[in-house]
This record gives C-alpha cells, sequence and structure tokens, in this order.
C-alpha cells in the first residue's frame, strides 16, 4: 500500500511514516518545513532534538530497508500538490499538513488570515489534485474533537439523526469551534464533505484528541528517528505541557476553573487509530467521521495524573490555576462517542500512567532544552486579542 | 445613522446606499470593482448600463443631498479596511463585498480557492478591524439560503432547539451548502459567530433568498442610478436569467427536472429588510439570523410565472429542461422559517408578477446588451469539473 503523508515532517507526521514503514508500506510525504519556524516565533523549540529531512531521509531508509519519497513544497501551491501524487500515485493521502495550533492562530489579524489560507487552501489543492489525479485514492484527513466544541448533549461521530417538529433527517452534527484555528477544521470538514459528495471522493475525517507522548516503539534507541515534541502555550497541548513543566520545575498551570474536559489519547494509540483507517478505507463517494480519542479528563485531572507520575520519578512539582488565557466554558457537559474506532478493531495498547512515565523520562533527558525555553510554558496569548501573562490565581496543590 | 457598504459598486450594494440615502442617513461605502471584471471573465456584462463609481457619486450626491464617502480598496487588504471604517466611524456595516457566484466558484482549482480567499479574508479583516476600531458597530452580514442546503426538516433561524439521547441544547442548525461559494458563506457564518461570542461584536447574519429585479424606486428616471443587472450563467440567478432570456427569444433553461424549490423576493424588498436590520440592531454580542426571502417556488413554477408575464407583454417565450450542470438534489422538501424580519415589521411591498412585469419592461429597453452575449445564457460549468454546454432534456410547455 501506497501512503503519502502531508506534513511528514511534524509530530504525527514523521511518527507515522515510521509505523507505515514499519508495516511494509510504501510511504511517501511532503513538507513546507513551516512548523520549525512557527515553534521559534513563539519563542521555543522541540524538547527533543531533531534532524532535518534529509537525515531523518537517510535514518528511515536504513531502519525500514526502503526509500521515504519526500518533497518539500507548500500546500498551497496547486503545481507543487499535483506533482506529489502524480509522481507517487498514493493509495491513501494523509493530511496532516496544517497549522495545528488555537493560540497561533488569535495572536492577530496576520496570524488568523495566514490560519485560514494556509489550512484551508491546502485542503482544497489536495481535494481537486485528488479528482483530477488519484480519484480513487482515500483521504484520511486529520481534524480535531474542538471542532464540536462543548454542546450540552452527546457528541456522535460527525452526522446525528434527529426529529425536528414531527420529521426525521440524518444531519451533520453542528460545530461550535473555540478559535480561529479549530474554525478552520471545521471549514475543512464542510470542504471535504462536499468534495466527497460531487465527486465522489472517499475520505475518513478524524476529529482528534489531544494527542501526547514523546515516542513509538518503532523509533527504538535511533535519535535520528525521534519526532518533534513541543511544550510552548502555542504547540504544547496540555499534557505534553504538563510534562515539561514538570521536569523544568515549573507549576502545572491549569487555565481558569480547570474544569473543562478534553479527550485524550497517546501517540502510539493516534498511529495505531491512522493506520486502522488507512487499511479499511471508505466506500467511493463516502465521507465518514472517526471521534479518536482514548480517554476523557478534566485539565486539572490531568494535572493531578501528571503531578502523580512525576513525583514517583522523583521530580517536585505544584499545580497552579492561572488566569484563562482563552474564552471557552470552564464547566461544561462533556460526552463524545467513540465508536467507530473500536468497531474497526482499536485496542487501547497502554495505560496513561505509563505513557506518562516514558515521556517524562525522555524529557527529563533534554531537561536544558526546556528550560532554556521556560519563558513560553507560560501563555500570554489572549483570546481578547491583548498580549499579557496569565497571573496566577492560586498555587500548591 | 452612519452605514458603510462592503461592495458598494454591486446589484445590492448600489442599490442600497440609494435606499439609505434616501432615507436621510449617512452612506459611505468601498468596492475594489472586481465585479465587472468577473461578469466579463464569463462573457457578459450588466444588462442594464452602469456608470464608473466616480460618476455614480456625482448623482448619488445630486439625487441624495449629501456626498456618498466611497474609497476603492480591496477587503483582503487590513490596512484598507482600517482606514475606511477609522474615518467613516460607521454605526452600521453592511457587507455585502463577496464573490457571489456559486458557477464561478465552480470553474475550477484557481476559482475555488480565490473565492475563498476573497470572501473570508474580506470577512475576517472586517471583524478584526471592527474589534479594533468600531466595537461597538452592526455588522449586518450577508449570507444565503443556500448554505441551508435542502435538509428533510424545517430550517429555523440559524439557530434550533433540540433534544437528543434525552438531554436538550441550542444548537446551530447544520449547513450543507451546494457549491464552493456556498461554503465560504458558511464559514463565514461560524467565523462571524465566533467573533461575536468572544469579542462582543453585534451581527445581523442573512440568509438571503434569490433576489430578482431592475430597480427600487429610489433610482427614479435617473439612468446614473440605475443598478447592475446580470443574467449570465454564473452572475445570473433564476429569475433574473428567465426575465433575460424571455427578452432575449431563449428558452427558460430549467436545471433537470426542475422540482428544486427556492425562496425568492424582489430587489426592493431585500433593500426594506436589510434597512429594518441596520435600524434595529442586536445586543452587543449578540449574534442573530434572518431568514429573507418572501415566497418559496420551484424553478419549474418560476419559469412558469416568467412565461406568463411575459407573454402578457407580447414576448414569445418556451420553456426548456436542460441536463443539471449542478450535482443538487432536484426533488425535495423544504421550509423554511421568516419569522424574525416580519416580526419587526417586514411586509412585501408588491406582488411578484408586478415585479417581472417592471423588469422585463426595464430589460426591453435593454434588449440589444443582453443579444450580444446571448451565449452566456447557457450554462457549461459543471459541478463535475468539466466544461460542457448543457444539452436540451426537453422543448415545449
Amino acid at each position: 500500500m501506497r501512503v503519502f503523508i502531508l506534513g511528514i515532517d511534524g509530530y504525527l507526521g514523521w511518527s507515522l511514516a515510521q509505523y507505515l514503514g514499519a508495516r511494509g508500506m510504501d510511504v511517501g510525504g511532503c513538507d513546507a518545513l513551516l512548523r520549525r519556524g512557527w515553534v521559534a516565533e513563539v519563542g521555543s523549540t522541540s524538547a527533543t532534538p531533531i534532524l532535518p529531512m534529509s537525515e531523518r531521509s537517510v535514518a528511515y531508509e536504513e531502519t525500514f530497508g526502503k526509500p521515504l519519497a519526500y518533497s518539500e513544497g507548500d500546500l498551497c501551491d496547486y503545481a507543487f500538490v499535483a506533482s506529489c501524487l502524480e509522481s507517487f500515485k498514493p493509495d491513501a493521502i494523509v493530511h496532516l499538513g496544517e497549522m495545528p495550533s488555537a493560540p497561533y492562530s488569535m495572536i492577530d489579524v496576520e496570524h488568523c488570515t495566514f490560519t485560514h489560507t494556509n489550512n484551508l487552501i491546502g485542503t482544497i489543492n489536495t481535494l481537486f489534485a485528488m479528482r483530477d489525479i488519484c480519484p480513487d485514492a482515500h483521504l484520511v484527513k486529520l481534524g480535531t474533537m474542538g471542532e464540536y466544541g462543548t454542546p450540552n448533549v452527546d457528541i456522535p461521530e460527525g452526522f446525528f439523526e434527529i426529529e425536528f417538529r414531527g420529521r426525521k433527517d440524518r444531519l451533520p452534527f453542528p460545530r461550535q469551534a473555540g478559535s480561529w484555528y479549530h474554525q478552520t477544521k471545521v471549514h475543512d470538514t464542510n470542504n471535504v464533505t462536499f468534495a466527497c459528495k460531487i465527486w465522489g471522493l472517499r475520505s475518513t475525517d478524524i476529529m482528534q484528541g489531544v494527542v501526547f507522548g514523546t515516542r513509538i516503539d518503532e523509533m527504538g534507541d535511533d535519535p535520528r528517528l525521534c519526532t518533534r515534541f513541543d511544550f510552548d502555550q502555542a504547540f504544547g497541548t496540555a499534557i505534553n505541557r504538563y510534562c515539561a513543566q514538570s521536569v523544568a520545575g515549573h507549576p502545572l498551570t491549569v487555565f481558569g476553573a480547570g474544569n473543562q474536559k478534553r479527550g485524550f489519547l497517546p501517540l502510539r494509540d493516534s498511529m495505531q487509530c491512522l493506520h486502522l483507517a488507512i487499511t479499511k478505507p471508505p466506500e467511493s463517494g463516502e465521507y465518514r467521521v472517526f471521534n479518536q480519542f482514548e480517554e476523557v479528563y478534566d485539565v486539572t485531572g490531568l494535572a493531578r495524573k501528571v503531578k502523580g507520575v512525576a513525583e514517583g520519578l522523583g521530580l517536585d512539582v505544584e499545580i497552579a490555576n492561572i488566569e484563562n488565557p482563552r474564552k471557552e466554558a470552564e464547566t461544561h457537559y462533556y460526552n463524545p462517542d467513540r465508536q467507530h474506532l473500536i468497531d474497526l478493531g482499536y485496542e487501547p495498547s497502554r495505560d496513561m500512567e505509563t505513557e506518562i512515565t516514558v515521556t517524562l523520562t525522555d524529557l527529563i533527558a533534554n531537561r536544558d532544552r526546556i528550560e532554556a525555553h521556560r519563558e513560553a510554558l507560560l501563555p500570554d496569548i489572549r483570546w481578547d486579542g491583548t498580549r499579557r501573562k496569565s497571573a496566577y490565581l492560586s498555587k500548591g496543590a
């Protein structure tokens, strides 16, 4: 099976290339290498040292016994996207090539418009190139659980059957995203749905929870295969940031009341799910949605979990509530479905504590890199458009 | 009251300037004049001769006794948008400044990406400029009934109360748009909703039905005040195109089975509704949706209505079904609400037949201009991405 990964230099992309390569697939991919610049722009870097794609490709071929078909270029350039698909002839395209940070998209009008252009145009170019070059290929598109927001009802997987004024229909579940970035994912969802409908493309749209962890088994002990790990306010997500804070002796920063619930899953399970989606494609013309997460936690419970594991490793950790830089519901109902992947055979590979232990151990080895970017751990990008470090509301716990 | 119109050179924009000017409002506006080029690109022109904005502005001031604050520029340029709002200081901003054609957006990848960039970035720039310059102003944003698609349930005005698995919530009604253009309007809807929520902006989002007609009373007999009238396959909407076809002795081209239902309203009622929205603004932070149309017809019934009126004026008219260039449901349930505007005092000004009579009379005076662009009347832009004139499926009726 031939799989082409858009955004192969990223946290998920580089991991997925290896997960698929280890399973005998022919893997190609492209990247514009923008992520490295975005993280530098917000004053941070990957906690794990990562190599340029030229060296990663060499390591990949040595390890997995096949070349990695890598091209550097921008998804916003249609000719580039078309040339990638024409030369690689993929059975599946995994689209991880977007700007993935809510805070980054909220910085100012330039970052908001950039996020829209980058994410939407890249996806549109991919859809048109698929239509004209490989209409039978399967688009596995990364969305986010954040598209749904926090409605006061259960969250189905993409669609729901409703009765309204005595009539019934199956409709897309309403999306209520909480940042410009999340909005671009909703826009993508609508555009991909439409392309499947009018052109008969097939797509799996993955509403992914928050992924955490430093590694998958396929990376072994080769540092060249290591994937990036972001911990800054913009590109570091909750558990990863808590882990980095634990290692750097920084309070674990819980936003506001800390009752915000989210779905989480370890990096290795994210890979398992993407692999399942790839190997079990939908029918031509079918657009299907998978909610992808392992467990739901509120961000306080999560901080306590990280603190517990970290203390077991001899780290001294405190949890602090800080002003919430976001505008979001801090206390809400949250009960999303996640049956579709289980139906395909998804089995969680291990428990969260074990995964956090591995992550903390990897980060302790890179403590200096985190401490050198300590300023990036406390947020100052606010949803109201101002830029100000969140004040501490409480300490201890 | 100070009202700034984005897209003031357009069909609705130029009409609205006069409708508001006649009611004593201070009117300003901007335009990038792109519409004139788009229509030329698809091989057509306005059936009514229209003047450049420099001459329109002179006529405006002579007629309504106040200068028109006009600026030429692109909404995709944030600095331009900000300078407009800073200098005009509007109480309301009416956003009619988007690329409004479904077929134009479906031509190819360049037209799809252009439509996305033009429409989304223009709206985002407007939202950020409002936040930073005039956060109390009211954004009256033009959406379209086409955002909803054709669900098998009633279409509420933007939001609906649902019960799902025993729990209740008020949620955005799911959108299922049928073209890239319509998708951009859905994306805008999501973005405007979000801006109101996080920044406390106020907005009325108008899901407008298909507008038709050549004039409003305020234009009088001054040809300089005449608004544009498009009849080509891309920018001419159903009734307007039928009227132009009647005048040019071209069959009225009904797409496919012709049972597609849509909401329609005359230009003068569109103006009345926009005026009502402007004069009765929502609260700060409120995002409200108006479904705006007067009557629902299927496109065959509409063709028969135009034919009937045209024959009364001595025109010889036939109706023909042609291959549907679009991918859409041709037979479907359709029952949208439209109570919000009625609650504010909306009263339809006259019946459809009268309006069609006026339109046909105006078009007969410009028959040469339509006949010179006769090729533009029959569609060749197809939803499957090919370009081929629709074949006739039937003649007569």
